[in-house]
């Protein structure tokens, strides 16, 4: 598919964690026409490798532009994420609660300055890359936030009250891994470039027991695609 | 009326921006019964003077603790409020549309990162001055906004998937601006401690011509309370 020319084509703003899944959901997103920025955040991360991930994906992809953007020390404490004397768990809560991993919030304070910045800059579209299938259990990952965000804008951005709210796309909300996998074959993501581990081990390497770590493995195993790491 | 006993007295988190309403949001919770912390943003905005109200302000209402975070640079892009080459308006716009101090998502961006700090350190609530009868005309300070805003809590954070959502209190929604100053005069706050202008003359002094001055000037006129500048 050949893209319709820039001055008519959508300018799609992507959430590029580093991860898998943002890095095909960026990928989808120039499929589909989008001219792609990317907006990664750098918010005190344990797997802060993940940021020189995007860095990297935002280069390979060549995005029209890149913002890394620094968020406040002590925005989000008390995870397993941002917090060193909290565990990564290495399996799920028997109990399928929200695992200690979860950050307050932050797809809300992502998308949320993603707003910002999109209505800012003009441009059209936000693409997040959130998938409700195999996932941690994160409730800001699911549909029903998704639905309600969009809402907010509706109702609380000039661009919604003057009819032309910035869109919120999240195509791979009901895609399993193996899917997101297939997909990014078929995109021709160069899968070495993306990190999942939310606790890479001290050489460096993917622990192999986070839930991230074993969702990757499933889903690169359901595939029948050779897992980078 | 006396507090509670703090252990079970709510905890409430109060976006301070400094101005005179956020002001009277903060004594009005404390009024209530809440243990008040606040929360005040740096976004390089033209009046940063209003960022030194807000921390005197603080000290002065003895929250029991004040987070001022510094946004990224170039999040808000292009507004009158954060670019010095667009021109603060001395009159509304005569079509009644938004006016270009508008900051695109800057409300929901606030309240998006409140929620984060209020969840992640266990707080009860989140308070917000925002009024939708003497205002400019923002879409992030009406009432639709704030619903939509606490549906997205409901649905997106693990507060509200546990039934212990972090509830968003607007008080001086409905308020025009004399019953606030007369409220503010009621909770006995120093107005001399409250900034308004959106475009500060060289000297220091507020301008007197910008919406947020017109507004300020207009509710102590119509209050018969004296304005401190």
């Amino acid at each position: 598919m050949t893209a319709p020319p820039s001055a008519s084509r959508p300018r799609a703003l992507v959430l590029l964690s580093g991860g898998l899944d943002s890095a095909v959901c960026a990928l989808l997103a120039r499929r589909r026409g989008r001219g792609v920025s990317a907006l990664t955040f750098a918010y005190g991360q344990r797997h802060a490798v993940e940021v020189e991930r995007a860095r990297a994906l935002g280069g390979a992809l060549a995005v029209e532009e890149h913002l890394v953007l620094d968020l406040p020390a002590g925005l989000f404490p008390g995870s397993a994420l941002t917090d060193p004397a909290v565990a990564v768990p290495r399996r799920r809560p028997p109990d399928r609660s929200i695992p200690a991993t979860y950050v307050p919030a932050r797809n809300l304070v992502f998308l949320s300055m993603a707003a910002a910045v999109a209505e800012g800059r003009g441009m059209d579209e936000i693409w997040i890359g959130v998938n409700a299938v195999d996932y941690s259990g994160y409730p800001d990952c699911r549909a029903g936030f998704i639905e309600a965000f969009r809402a907010v804008l509706e109702r609380g951005t000039k661009a919604g009250a003057e009819g032309r709210v910035v869109r919120v796309e999240a195509p791979l909300l009901d895609q399993d891994k193996r899917q997101i996998v297939l997909l990014g074959r078929d995109l021709g993501l160069d899968f070495a470039l993306t990190w999942s581990c939310y606790d890479p081990a001290p050489d460096g390497r993917p622990c192999g027991f986070c839930d991230s770590c074993r969702l990757r493995r499933k889903g690169f195993a359901e595939a029948g695609v050779e897992c980078p790491d």
